[in-house]
């Protein structure tokens, strides 16, 4: 599939590299060890499902100056090979005996001093996808070197996306609206929310996303209660109103944004809900700015839904977006994280429609140093009907 | 979504966490903590795709004796209602200052002795989704607990699938089987190879798969090379061969099995292949037997298929399955894990058929007292053509 192999060119990968060694530089690390399908990709361009089978882990170290090595098992060496890795080690997995660790214990012997400190994300929205137990095997082959923190080596860089990740992103968001515009020809009320989940993930097949990672739905009669769950195979009443939120990959980059529908008629308390939330978002559209702390974002964002007179609901209101389906930072009232120019970003407002009931918005946006920039196609001022 | 809550009455978990509980006991594990998407689903039913979302950590504690306690986000608290779980404690999530560690810390304390010994999944297969700071956090928190590896009380008791689970897997197995049998309508000789495998992925969805987690594939004049790889806009060309392979999920339950075709006529290489891959899984179909170890199994297989006219190709011949794409044990050279009936196990056999080239097929059985029972539909001992 050599075909694939160029998502990005060499220098992509090359440009990366370097600002997270900036990174490991400013903060000490002197080897940074990773282990998840977005961190991988993200450094090597290393892009497979394969990661949906957790038998084998899967390891990258990048030293504080040359390039990454890859450690991986050796079904994933034809792969690696074709991405802008040079130094790939492999070995035969799983192995119950010892599945890497030796070989990734002398690699990262080979590139760390021996009092040197290993960085490893540990922190928010990270975990270490690999045995426990093999890390502290590591840990202990590798003494006495520190195995440090090294969220921000990676976050603060994966944050900030390159005008040809945005591309990627406005890709998938293209593909995803042009599914969204399908929904009202396969939706109809009497048929199961089921399929018409079947339905919306085979339009967005059919437009173009690579695989669908994420769907979700909601439905009821003046709102819906949880948005993360999958469709049962209730039919669609005249009268409910459905969400569908699409998580759809292109490239190995998602798009994560929602659109609504009603069926038949839109009932007065959704017809207000969804005006409100849409001239809420429209306001952000226009007063986000680089500088802005995320948390400046979500009390903005609450008081631009007070005064388009719908009530807030949940504990965040958008987060980052890129090649996994969120990032950091979340718009909630404690996160600390100031807003960059080239942040790619959800705006998500749900409110609150009827006790246990919300009504949830989500729009795509990168953020330029003049403002918001929109990545999604803005959804209709007016609810979408499907038909009754 | 009440209508999906029920994938299993409550009897069936309530067996589960006994079964977990016995090794526990057996163990002397006081509390086993859990955080992935599969071994909550398989101990709640919470079944949701918003674990593709990293942002969040979810946790279920299993008391030695007593219902499980689930520890999670607020967004999962509406879903996590609709199973049998009674006990649910939420925080709202994702929050940088405490990301549900006191609560779930409060929740250990009140369920295990204060010298009481933590079992966590740390071996072989397993990762903790959570950051590693937290549980860090969690394990002085909770000192002087003990946290030890408790990989076996979940491993050996997830293993054997009940016939309730065993239901869900075959009528996965049959959805692909039937999406398969579509592949010679829409796979033709100059058609790109990423169109039909967004094809096939519409075809598993439209026969019924909730979603695909998985698919991958491989092409080439005799064979091919990654088998991990996602599609290229490669064009099939007249004496190709290619294989698709399938991760389809319905109710939670994965099948993952693949299909060879030919573009065409099949080459004298590719024909006796595909024979002796055919001939070697019959040999294998007649064998298997409860009893056997792991690594046996990978002799024999190895023996059938050198008598059948290949040379074995790879590191393991088949694993386990269910609710995950890839489950232990694996017929590998060095797996000693004992064959016992309820196992479900693919028999994935690959062959070299030119340099750096192979075959690759794989059913899906389970493994009854009496021996094997097919769940997959057994591919054609033809392999099928597709138009050239």
């Amino acid at each position: 599939m050599a075909d694939r192999s160029a998502i990005f060119p060499a220098d992509e990968f090359r440009g990366r590299i370097a600002r997270i060694q900036d990174q490991m530089h400013t903060r000490g690390v002197d080897g940074l060890l990773l282990t998840t399908a977005a961190d991988i990709f993200y450094t090597t361009g290393f892009l497979t499902r394969f990661w949906d089978s957790p038998a084998r882990p899967w390891y990258v170290v990048v030293p504080a100056s040359g390039d990454p090595v890859a450690v991986i098992p050796s079904i994933g060496g034809e792969l690696m090979a074709e991405t802008w890795i040079g130094d790939i080690r492999s070995w035969d997995a799983p192995d119950p005996r010892d599945d890497g660790i030796s070989l990734l214990a002398e690699t990262v012997a080979g590139l760390v001093p021996g009092n040197g400190r290993i960085g490893v994300p540990m922190g928010p929205e990270t975990h270490l996808r690999a045995p426990l137990s093999d890390y502290e095997t590591l840990r202990a082959r590798l003494s006495p070197m520190a195995f440090v923190d090294a969220t921000a080596c990676i976050q603060r860089v994966r944050e900030i996306k390159s005008e040809a990740e945005i591309l990627k992103i406005r890709e998938a968001c293209r593909i995803a609206g042009r599914a969204f515009d399908r929904v009202t020809d396969f939706a109809s009320c009497g048929r199961g929310f089921d399929a018409v989940m079947r339905d919306f993930q085979m339009a967005l097949i059919g437009e173009g996303a690579d695989w669908v990672s994420y769907v979700a739905g909601g439905i009821g009669p003046d709102g819906y209660g949880s948005v993360i769950s999958p469709p049962g195979p209730v039919p669609l009443r005249r009268g409910d109103v459905f969400m569908l939120d699409a998580g759809a990959v292109r490239d190995g980059y998602y798009c994560d944004f929602d659109r609504n529908y009603a069926v038949g008629s839109v009932s007065s308390v959704i017809g207000r809900a969804h005006a409100g939330l849409w001239q809420a978002t429209e306001d952000m559209l226009t007063l986000l700015r680089p500088g802005m702390l995320a948390r400046e974002v979500h009390a903005l964002f609450g008081e631009a839904m007070r005064k388009a007179g719908v009530v807030p609901s949940g504990w965040r209101l958008g987060h980052g977006l890129g090649i996994a389906l969120t990032e950091w930072p979340s718009f909630s009232a404690v996160d600390e994280t100031p807003l960059r120019a080239g942040m790619v970003l959800t705006l998500e407002p749900g409110c609150v429609t009827e006790a246990d009931r919300i009504l949830l918005h989500e729009e795509v946006i990168v953020l330029r140093a003049e403002g918001a920039e929109l990545l999604s196609p803005r959804t209709p001022v007016t609810l979408p009907q499907v038909a009754a």
